[in-house]
């Protein structure tokens, strides 16, 4: 598989980083309600995506981010304020990375890496730098400099422009089924890592390859 | 507020039919796993035409109901078979409507009234035929007609070239609030029928008005 692959491309909030690891910190600022608050969070976080970039009403993924815990708390009727807001959006730049991933880009460090995500560079960059991983990547690609969300076929395209690179040449690796299905669909090749071990997506473009962590990409490479 | 309305336009799912009426068949079909079908179904459902949109990929809305429940079975682990898929999805042409909604429409009859959905006429048709609403209303609308799925701009243009008006001669009404957001951002006037006293959307769009249901129409009409 990877014999004509030039760039090894990571998605990064699920991929490489837990988002429901903000858990803990929500579970100490809102008495034990972490797990209904990171479940929700994520999911909506991911709809203001979708829905901003389908009604040409593009945001960045901090205030993305921001909003959508905001409505979270919400519907879960909880008292929030300001400032415990501002400890959880804080707790974003702090992600564990999923237990291989040091491992597993360390070995990959003779290749050509990058990371490619929806956040922008105001929570991407300073969770990058917290994880000592920055000198492995030889790009931060970030849609927020084009303003095109994934899963737009635009947005891909930025990644691929900022690359030099043919599509086919590029192996793009995320968690998230939707991600992969748009990375597919534009051309990429495709590992899906289903870590959850969760159903295919019924988008009729499935992933090149399935592994439950990122340890299975050695394989073709060593 | 209606002074200057010339059009009374009405989404269809979760508007004026109930979606989670199929709990039922569900129960019947599944061993009681009615409730957690019909919620997991709508969510992807959704998801699914937001995604197909952004990736450029449009199906119809009856090709996605059949793609989610899919899915959905999958996920919850409910061994199915083609039949019985077959029964849940034909119960999604038959929902039950919301117990206001034919008297609120019958009170409007003078007026020009339009349903606007993104399902498609193969499911939307029979089902509107099924209520016997059908002649109450002026237009049927569907965004397959031009395959743009709400919330997209092009979508709510095509509304509005359908029915000839100015946008803010039009007042649209939904429950979803990724509709209502959608609708203001093109231009409508809206009326956000939250039925279930959900929190506003943190789109930075917010609806006009908001009822518990649509009989509230009624006290600027009258």
């Amino acid at each position: 598989m990877t014999a004509s692959v030039k760039a090894f491309v990571f998605d990064v909030y699920g991929t490489l980083f837990d988002v429901y690891s903000v858990k803990e910190k929500a579970d100490e600022l809102y008495n034990g309600k972490g797990y209904e608050i990171s479940m929700l969070w994520r999911q909506k976080q991911l709809e203001y995506s979708f829905l901003r970039q389908l009604m040409g009403k593009y945001d960045t993924f901090s205030n993305i981010t921001r909003d959508s815990l905001r409505y979270t708390l919400y519907y879960l009727n909880i008292q929030s304020d300001s400032e415990k807001e501002q400890l959880l959006i804080d707790a974003y730049k702090h992600l564990s990375l999923f237990p291989e991933v040091k491992d597993v880009l360390t070995q990959l460090k003779h290749k050509k890496l990058a990371v490619f995500s929806n956040g922008s560079r105001d929570m991407l960059d300073p969770l990058i730098e917290y994880s000592s991983l920055r000198q492995l990547f030889d790009k931060i690609i970030s849609v927020d400099d084009i303003k095109q969300y994934k899963p737009t076929p635009a947005s891909y395209g930025h990644a691929l422009h900022t690359l030099g690179l043919e599509r086919e040449e590029i192996l793009f690796m995320s968690s998230n089924g939707w991600d992969i299905s748009g990375a597919r669909n534009f051309g990429f090749k495709t590992a899906w890592i289903n870590r959850k071990k969760l159903p295919l997506e019924e988008l009729d473009v499935n992933p090149h390859h399935i592994y439950s962590d990122l340890s299975h990409i050695l394989e073709w490479v060593n």
